[in-house]
C-alpha cells in the first residue's frame, strides 16, 4: 500500500527502504532535498514541499512523521491542516505521550486520525525489523496493518503463539487509544535504562575484582580494604560477557551488544562516561510518581546518568563542606586533578 | 571421560543425564539411595557410600559436588580426605567465593585441586545447556574440558568468535584461579536481580496506566492524581511483554519467561509477592562495598526483596510515628486490613 | 495590623491565636460557623460569608487562605473577585508551586497581589512559631512583614546574624517571586522525607542487631546469616535515640520526636506501617527530574512510602513468577499469612 | 579519677583537656613526644613509653586508646600484655565492631576488660561534649562512669528524663556487651550519611530552580526542559538554610553547619566534590545486608560518595558504549573537557 514519510533521517530513511523492499509505495519529504533525492533514486516518490507531499498521497492519506520530538507537534498541525476527514497522521518519534493524548483530541475534532507509534530497534531496525507499539483509533490502526507488518520483524521460531490471534508475536501491537503507543514505548525505555545499568554495575564490580592487588592509600580519608586476599582476580570482561550469552539467565540483546563492545575494546577508551538521557526515562519516572508506583531501580539508573553529566557536583561539594565543618576533614583531590 | 557426581537433586541428576547422553561415564552418589537407583537405571555407576564413590573413580579422580551451600564445605573436606594428590574436587553449587578461596588453599596444601564452577541455567539446563563460570588451577580445568564442553550449550549461530580461540562462545569459561568461578557467578546473579527488577517495575507502571479511571480517596493523607486524563489506558501486559520480544532493545531470556508467565495468568494470582533472595545478591553488594564501586541499581533490587519479605515494617512504623508527632497525621489503615 | 484568615482548621486557628496574642486584629471565616465562633470568643472578628469576610477587611485588604490544596485555587479566585487592585491574597497551604506561578500571573493582570507562604511547624507552631517560606511581589511581602514576624519563631540564641540584615534568622524569608515560597517549602518536605527515612532505616538495623539469637529457617529460599556471633545485641532503641540527641552529629528536631515516640512505646504498636505522602515529596522529585538533578536519596525515601502503601505488590509477584519460571523456585508464604 | 590516654591527636588531646578541666588525673602517651609535652604543660602526667604509661596507672588500670582503626587492634594487644586481670582497655576510635567482639573475647580470657566507646562530636566535642556509645562488661563500664559523665555533654533543658534513671539524657549510654558501642556508633554514621545526602540533594534542586533562565542545548542527546516558566527562581541557598533552622521540621545540627558553610561561601568554591567515606557507612550496609534489612536511603548516600570518588566511570563508559551500539548515539563531551 501507499504511505507518506516525512523526516528522512537515519530512522525515517531506513524505514522507507524496509517498506519499499516489501513492495509498498513511499512518498517522501524532508527539508533537506538531498535526503529526498537519495530515496527517489531507490524508488521512492519525492516531494519538494509539504503541500506537494500531501498532494501526492491517495485518500485516505497516511503521513508518517519521523521527526525530532521538539518540532513534531507543530509539523503535525501543519500537515493536518492540509488533510481531510478520514486521513491519518502517524507520529513515530519519541514524543511525550501527554502531547499525543492532547493532539489526538484536537485532530479528532477535525475528523483526522492520530496514530502514535513507539518504535524500537535503532540502527539495527532496517535488517532486524522494528518493534512497534501503537496507539490510536481502531479503524486507522487496522488500515495501516500492512505497513506495520512490514516494518516489524515478523514471527520467528521463539514467538509465543498469540492467545487471540494477535500481532504481538510478529513484533507490533495495538496497545490502546491515542497515546498508548508512546506510553508503552516510554516504559520500554525506562526499563532499558534499568537493564543497562544492571549490566554496567555488575561489570564494574567484576573490573574491581583485582582491587586487592592495587596499592591503596592509607589515610583517614580512605576506607581500607579489609580482606585483600579475596580481591585478587583479573577478570576478562569481554569473555565473561560472551560466556553469559550462552545458557545463562541474563542473556539478552543488550548483553550481545555489550559483549561486542567489550570485545573490540575492553577498556572502552573511546568513551568518556557522560551518559545522555533523552526524555523517556524521565517521563517514565513521572508516571511512576503520579500513580504512586515504586520505581527505585529505574530511578537509580536515571539519576546515575544525571550524575555522569556532572549534575551531582554541587551536592557533593556540600557534603565535603559539612564534613569539614563537623570533623575538620579536608577533601582529597579529585582523581586526575 | 569419567566423572563422579555427588548430590543428585534436580540440578545434579539433570547434569548426569546430559553427560551420559554425550557418552561420559558417571559415578553417582547421594544420601538418598532412590536418587542413585534412578540414575543407575539410566546407565550410571552407583555408589552406596562416599568411600565406595571415591573408590570407583579412576585417577586422577574428579568428584563434582552439587550440594546445598550450607554443607558443601564439610563434604568437600570429607571427600578430599579420601583422595590423593592430583585428584580434583569440583564445587558446582552456589557457595560463597570466599569459602572457595579458603578451601582451595587448604586442599592445595595436600596436592588436591579445587575447581569452583558457577552454574547458570536452572531447570532449563538439561535441554538448553548450562552456562559455566569456572575457577581453579589451569591443569585441572584443562583436564575437565570435555565435561565442561558437554554440560555447556555449545556454539550457536549468534556466538561471537572468541578472539583467542577461547571457550566463551561455547558457554563455558575459565575465569581465573580458585574462587573466580563463584565470583563471576555471584555477580551474574547480582545483575539478574537488577534486570528482573527493571522489568517488574516497568510492568507495574504499565499496570497503573489506568489509574485515572479509578475512584481515588480525597483526603489529606492521599496524594491526588493531578492529570487523570493521561492515565486512561488498559494495557494488556502479556501482549506487551510478547511484542517487546521481537525487535526491541530490551529483548532477553528473562523477558521471554515474563511473557510466558503473563500469558498463562496476567494477574499472577498464584503468587503473593514474597520474593526470596539466596545469597549471591547479598555477596555481590558486599563486594561492591568492599571495593568502593557504586551499585545503586543492584542494591535497590535487593532491598526491594527484603521489603517484600516484610523487613521494612519497623522502619515504616517509625515514619508513621514521626508524622504523628510533628503533624498529628493519623495513619490510614493498610490495604486489606 | 489587620489580617483576614479563611480556613480555621488546626493550622489556621492556631495561627490566628498566635497573631492575636501579639496584638494583631484578625477577621476570620470558615464554612463551619462553630470554628468562627470559637475564635470570636477569643477576640477575633467573625464573618458569616465570604462577602462579609472581604467587606470587613480594610484596604489594602490581606486575606490569608489556609485551605486544602484541592480547593485553594478556586477559593482564591472567588476571594479575588471581591477585591480591588492593591489587595493581597495569601496562600499558606501546601499547594503545588506551579499553580502559584499560574495564579499569580492571572491575579497580577487584575492588579491583585498573590503571596504564597510555605508554612512548616505542624501542630507545634502555636508555641514554637512557624517557619515561613514566602514568594510574591516585593511591596506586598514588605507590607505583611509584621504578620510574618509574629507567626515566625523570632530570633534565638543560635541564629546566625543575617549577612544583610535579613529576616532568615527570625524564621521567615522572602524567597523570590510568586511560587518561590511553595517551591522552597516543597523541597523542604522532600528533604524531610529523606531525613526521616535515614533515621528509620538506621533504627531498623539497630533493631536487627540481635538477629544472631533468633532461630533461622534453613531452606534454599532463605539466605543464611553467616556470622551470627556478630548479631547478639539487644539494643534499647529509645535510649539510643535519646543519647544521640546530646552531642552527636545527627541531633535534630526529628530525632527529638523519634526519641519521644520510642520512649512512650518502643515497639510502636499503635502504628501499622502504612506511610502516607502528601504531594510535596512527589513534586520535589519531578523538579529534580525536570532539571536533571540526581536525587537518589529523596526518591528512595518516597518509593519506600509507596511500597508501604502496597504498591510494589504486582512487581513483587512478577519477580516470584520469573524465579519460578527459570529455577522452579516456589514462593514462601508471606509472614503472617 | 585517673585515666590513661594513648593517642594524642586532635580527638585524644581535646578529650584529655575536657577531663582535666573537670578534675580528673590524666596519664598521657603518644609516639610523638611533642604531643605529650603539650599536655604535660596543661597538667597531664606524661609517659615516654608504653611501659611507663602502663606503669603510671593505678589499679584497676584504665587505658583509653584514641588511635587510627588500622593499628588499634595491635596496640590494644600490646597494652593488654602489660596489664593484669581487672584492668580495662578502652577503644574510643572508629574500629569495626567485629574486631571489638573478637578482641573482647580474647582479652576476657586473660581477665582483662575491653570497653568500646563510639565517640561522636568531632572538632566541637571539647566545648560541646562528646556523645558516647558504650559497649562492654557491666562492672568495667560502671567503674568508668565519672569519666563518661565528664566527656559527655551533660543534661540540657531539652533532655527527656530517662525512664529508668539512665544516663542517655546526659549524652552517654551503655548499649550492651563489648562491640555494642561500636555497633551503635557505626549505625549513627550510616544515618549521618543519609541525613547529609538529603540536605545536599535538596539544596542541589534549589540551586537548579533557575534552570528555565539558562540557555539549553537543543540536540538529540539533551533532554529538553518542558516548562521553563516554572524554573525562574534564583534562590539564596544560605538564607534558605538559615530560615529552616527556625521552626521548620528539618532543623538539625547538620543544618546549622550547612547554614554556616553556605553563609561563608554560597558557591562552596573551596571544595571540589570528592566526598570521602571512612568505613562506618560501609559496615552499616553490610550489617543491613547480613540481617536482611532494607536500607535504600543509606546505600544511595554511600554510593553517591563512591561516584564522587570517580568509581562509576567504567560503568558509565559501558552505558555509552551500549547506546552507541544500539542507537549510534555519540557521547557528548564531558563538561569542562
Amino acid at each position: 500500500m501507499q504511505i507518506g514519510m516525512m523526516g528522512l533521517g537515519r530512522m525515517g530513511a531506513n524505514m522507507v527502504r524496509r517498506l519499499m523492499r516489501d513492495g509498498h509505495q513511499c512518498v517522501v519529504y524532508d527539508i533537506n532535498p538531498a535526503s529526498v533525492a537519495a530515496l527517489v533514486k531507490d524508488g521512492a516518490i519525492g516531494a519538494a514541499s509539504m503541500e506537494e507531499f500531501v498532494g501526492k498521497l491517495t485518500k485516505p492519506r497516511s503521513a508518517w512523521l519521523m521527526l525530532p520530538a521538539a518540532i513534531t507537534g507543530k509539523i503535525a498541525d501543519q500537515v493536518a491542516a492540509l488533510m481531510e476527514p478520514g486521513d491519518i497522521v502517524i507520529d513515530g518519534g519519541n514524543s511525550y505521550y501527554h502531547d499525543a493524548v492532547d493532539q489526538a483530541a484536537e485532530l479528532a475534532a477535525k475528523g483526522i486520525n492520530y496514530v502514535d507509534v513507539g518504535t524500537s530497534g535503532g540502527v539495527w531496525g532496517l535488517e532486524r525489523g522494528y518493534c512497534l507499539m501503537i496507539g490510536g483509533p481502531d479503524e486507522a490502526v487496522r488500515h495501516l496493518d500492512p505497513i506495520f507488518a512490514t516494518l516489524a520483524p515478523g514471527a520467528d521460531a521463539g514467538a509465543n503463539p498469540a492467545k487471540d490471534g494477535g500481532t504481538a508475536p510478529f513484533g507490533y501491537l495495538h496497545c490502546g487509544p491515542s497515546g498508548a503507543g508512546h506510553f508503552v514505548k516510554m516504559v520500554h525505555n525506562g526499563i532499558e535504562y534499568g537493564v543497562m545499568a544492571a549490566y554496567a554495575e555488575g561489570m564494574n564490580i567484576l573490573k574491581s575484582a583485582n582491587a586487592g592487588k592495587r596499592q591503596r592509600t592509607a589515610d583517614a580519608e580512605t576506607s581500607p580494604l579489609e580482606n585483600p586476599q579475596y580481591y585478587q582476580f583479573d577478570i576478562d570482561l569481554a569473555q565473561v560477557a560472551e560466556v553469559w550469552r550462552h545458557g545463562s539467565v541474563i542473556g539478552s540483546w543488550l548483553l550481545d551488544l555489550t559483549a561486542g563492545a567489550l570485545k573490540s575494546d575492553s577498556a572502552l577508551t573511546q568513551f568518556g562516561g557522560r551518559v545522555s538521557d533523552s526524555g523517556e526515562g524521565r517521563w517514565t519516572l513521572k508516571a511512576a510518581i503520579d500513580t504512586g508506583v515504586p520505581a527505585p531501580v529505574l530511578s537509580s539508573a536515571l539519576f546515575d546518568r544525571f550524575s555522569s553529566q556532572g549534575e551531582s557536583e554541587f551536592a557533593d561539594k556540600l557534603l565535603s563542606a559539612m564534613r569539614y565543618a563537623f570533623g575538620g576533614h579536608v577533601e582529597k583531590p579529585k582523581a586526575g586533578s
